[in-house]
């Protein structure tokens, strides 16, 4: 018997936040699901972290993933804006981790990568070889969308077919891979 | 019948989470727990993280508070520090978010501010006016632990002695009444 993973990539923000899912049997993919949870009108930003919690925690209930595939920017322009993010990804893993699901984050660079060959690839490049990939009929307006989803790909590609397990493993290693990246 | 209030205070940081609660009833303040998470010895990202959303969970679901107080640096050294902080008070808030509790967060200065008259306090300072306000036998050995019960006797009187609902909040109310000490 084939074993069937479903992945749940997720790129947790304060203005939106893309999700994606996907049901992987032997090499094939299979979209579930593509989405975006829009938080720009919402001003309390309380409502947006419980959102954010709420929808994985739906997301994880409903398709009850193998494991959670984040896109995490590692570098931001000033602190505020990393502490927010900090907070919304946070929110995010506590979902996947209150309900004991193995996470793997990746920076947006390695998803693209992972995606379409080029690290610096745009955003339409993403989109447009996950609509091949996966047959998506007609992509969201809304490109921020595909994010979640891209992380769900990039993280499939990262295990199913190269060695399992050699997902990034967190701060202290990335630190120490990129001691010349991290500003002191 | 004087209503009682139990207030949970956390301070979640990534090496060391303090945390207190205190029983109100009128205008006595009462000690029911004050300890702290250690956090240095786990190198894995995601089990402290773990780990503080389920402390969090346990002290809801034992003490019933009311209202939670976070204390919440606004300013940090560097995104990176910054970026692990905010998910560490994200999983700590979706801990408080997921039982539907109201959560307020304190600048470090305004919790030193409320407890011993003085914003520029030193740790041993407020500790000491802790100890004397609950009528604490010992304090433990690390002070760190009493930033947790700090926010929360802070929160008291923010919200007891004052009126009820003049809590920060949020992000957006700060940057505004802040302008000039936000990094742009």
């Amino acid at each position: 018997m084939t074993k069937e993973r479903i992945i749940l990539g997720i790129d947790p923000g304060t203005t939106i936040m893309g999700f994606g899912l996907i049901k992987v049997v032997g090499k094939k993919m299979e979209l579930l699901q593509l989405n975006e949870l829009l938080l720009q009108k919402y001003t309390d930003p309380y409502i947006k972290l419980k959102l954010i919690f709420e929808r994985t925690i739906q997301l994880i209930d409903t398709y009850n993933p193998d494991e959670i595939a984040i896109e995490a920017p590692f570098f931001g322009k000033n602190v505020q804006s990393m502490l927010k993010l900090g907070r919304a990804q946070g929110v995010a893993m506590a979902a996947g981790l209150s309900r004991e699901i193995p996470i793997t984050e990746y920076l947006p660079k390695k998803i693209k990568m992972a995606v379409t060959g080029n690290g610096n690839a745009s955003k339409e490049q993403v989109a447009k070889m996950l609509q091949s990939m996966l047959k998506i009929k007609e992509l969201p307006k809304n490109l921020d969308a595909t994010d979640g989803l891209a992380a769900a790909v990039c993280h499939y590609y990262n295990t199913g077919k190269t060695v399992t397990g050699k997902s990034y493993s967190g701060w202290g290693a990335f630190v120490k891979q990129n001691e010349k990246r991290v500003k002191k």
